[in-house]
């Protein structure tokens, strides 16, 4: 079953906000094997929303439109699908109650704006949306079906997950078993992965198919298969998965579809120790993906964040002498950082990001974008230096993946 | 002058990346009264890519696409546009040497798939893409003009404000004057906010747009003004913003367009003071988001993130009698947190987060979601408890942004 969305939102087209619920519905829908046929992200204007929800109806037998809910006065989404489907505004009395609640539960004050969301056209059916005051809208058409839902990315989830997908499975069924695999391949280009992988590539069984994933410092390989029944499916992404694994090596860091801060999480967790960070160039990104982890407390002690070379020594006991003698961005800066971290947080294992993460700051010897790194466990130190290209959030990022990966391989050896 | 934009990849339409090169061409284009029409996001399919830039050709006089130019079997965008302007495929020598140039500068091997990039319909012209390998094609048609981009948001995002934008601009002039004005609003609901100056906004004069912009803990308020003359269009705009820091008062935290972190940084920079953290249930992320602004190394020393309570009494000085007597989450855990990292940095404020970001973790008397922060100068530290809705990501961000805020307050009050 193929979705059209229409995305709704000047905020969107002048680049002030990010959609993230195509992304989130695509994923939702995908293990059903539903797919996204097309996204149109148009302005909040009749004439567009009109167009693009007509397009998207003649192409597809469901159409969720997002955004252009709110109670402000450029938010028009309603009255043009009233326009669409016909009927007369009514004020939904289970909706008022609601919106009631939810003002309540936040202590929040409720005006006439906020009355207003009340009020729909009759010719649709009205979807719960628990955590937020616009309703779910589900309209019909001719046997195909257009679902309206608040642009704001957490209710629009939540809702989408657990009242408007049961409702469309139910409406439309399943088509076939679709599953996918992810591999996580480091260490190698995307030119020279296709390369040495084309010949295979190329002698693909039908419904298996391969796609690159590329991210700054890993590329994820993923996997699709379609078919008619769960073991044969199966059979074929075993295989495959086989393939790569036996033909890539040590390029494949996992054959799970995890981000490397999940990875050195799940490493940590199966072997049982405690990791620590000293963030100098990184500026505290290597301890923030790690807490945004759910359950990370279990393994992750915490860091220091040592932007300025006082606080190196202070906090971190890195010695001025080897501060004046190889300068805040070196090995031995990094592996003494580490090693300090290590000590005075008491953990297993740590790592150290010592570099110039740019605009300034960069020289001949030592530009922007090269970052040293230390990684230890009690008995070793390693350290290895990196350049990355790109701006300073670029540099940062990139360093924060990269220690994650690095950090994974170290274990693995240990 | 209006831009369609037609946004080319599998892997925007399963979830698995987010396009960002659609808001940044749209922030690109508006400093010269150009907009973004409509994005219609398609699957790396012929007919798909095809039947979207016809209609994009329709109704805009500049469509521009981005992605499946990769190396890699699955992008056909380029094989697309040779059926769509006509022309045969030539072998480009510029591109050539510039691909062989980034390889040998990156020290990567260079391979048949990588060569075949240098490929190109001769009906395009074909423009610099100076960080990357997958040339910038410019095609003409019927007086409007086609961009073929990459999908890398760094390449993209360098090549169009450098080789495509300026081209652009020369070939179809600017339009009339437009400028924007942002108002960081902080404390009201939107629609409280809505209510308050509905009137006002019922009686804009022409050419001026008020756009409500939410943030988790904050408000942007973005008025657009579009007029014949520099000075009327600046006359309207300081009008409009100055009623509306008159009517909203201390809900105004700032009147230019700035990420709270971005207006903690100037706060400290126009007073010369130094800052640092303590953080556990916000867990690095205050120090990321300082240290991604360039330049901040003048102002931001460092931080501890505290995740573990060892942690917080070893390296921070919190008592162990505090942590017993009123729990890691206490207004007191903070304080004493905010006032050991101001003592141990030796900067002039700081600022504490002790919270639980959940899932698990919460429990009658302190749930999820409760977050204590502290906020310290030499002379005085501040405390406040917070409760903030939502899943771990959403706790952790708006836990954040709002230590910005409240930070940022505090400071203009000493």
């Amino acid at each position: 079953m193929d979705i059209s969305l229409v995305v709704i939102g000047d905020e969107l087209l002048i680049g002030q906000v990010i959609d993230t619920n195509s992304g989130d519905i695509a994923r939702m829908v995908a293990p059903a094997g539903w797919a996204v046929r097309q996204v149109r992200t148009v302005h909040d204007d009749a004439a567009a929303i009109r167009a693009a929800i007509e397009d998207s109806l003649a192409e597809s037998d469901i159409v969720v439109t997002t955004g252009g809910l709110g109670p402000t006065k450029d938010d028009i989404t309603k009255a043009t699908l009233r326009e669409i489907f016909g009927g007369e505004m009514r004020r939904d009395e289970g909706v008022a109650v609601h919106i009631r609640d939810v003002f309540a539960r936040r202590g929040l004050h409720m005006n006439a704006l906020t009355e207003s969301q009340a009020m729909v056209p009759d010719s649709c059916r009205v979807i719960p949306n628990a955590l937020g005051t616009a309703p779910v809208m589900w309209f019909e058409r001719d046997g195909k079906v257009l679902v309206s839902m608040p642009g704001v990315p957490f209710e629009t989830r939540y809702a989408f997950a657990n009242e408007v997908l049961p409702r469309l499975l139910e409406r439309f069924g399943e088509r076939c078993v679709v599953e996918h695999r992810t591999l996580v391949v480091v260490g190698i280009t995307e030119s020279d992965l296709a390369e040495r992988i084309s010949d295979w590539e190329d002698s693909l069984p039908a419904g298996l198919h391969l796609a690159y994933l590329p991210h700054a410092g890993y590329i994820r390989l993923r996997l699709d298969c379609e078919g008619g029944n769960e073991e044969s499916v199966h059979l074929i992404l075993d295989e495959a998965v086989q393939w790569l694994v036996d033909s890539l090596g040590e390029h494949v860091l996992a054959t799970e579809d995890a981000t490397p801060e999940q990875l050195l999480m799940n490493e940590l967790n199966e072997r049982r120790l405690t990791f620590g960070c000293a963030e100098s160039c990184t500026g505290g990104n290597i301890a923030h993906r790690m807490t945004m982890l759910p359950g990370v407390s279990e393994v992750f002690m915490g860091g220091v964040v040592s932007y300025s070379n006082g606080v190196k020594e202070s906090m971190l006991g890195v010695s001025g002498s080897t501060l004046a003698a190889f300068g805040a961005v070196s090995e031995q800066v990094a592996g003494e950082m580490a090693e300090g971290i290590l000590r005075t947080l008491g953990v297993d294992c740590a790592v150290a990001t010592s570099g110039i993460a740019g605009p300034g700051g960069g020289a001949a010897e030592k530009p922007v974008g090269m970052v040293c790194m230390a990684f230890a466990v009690k008995s070793e130190t390693a350290v290895r230096t990196f350049r990355f290209p790109g701006d300073r959030s670029r540099v940062i990022d990139r360093a924060s993946t990269v220690a994650f990966i690095e950090m994974v391989k170290f274990l693995r050896k240990h």
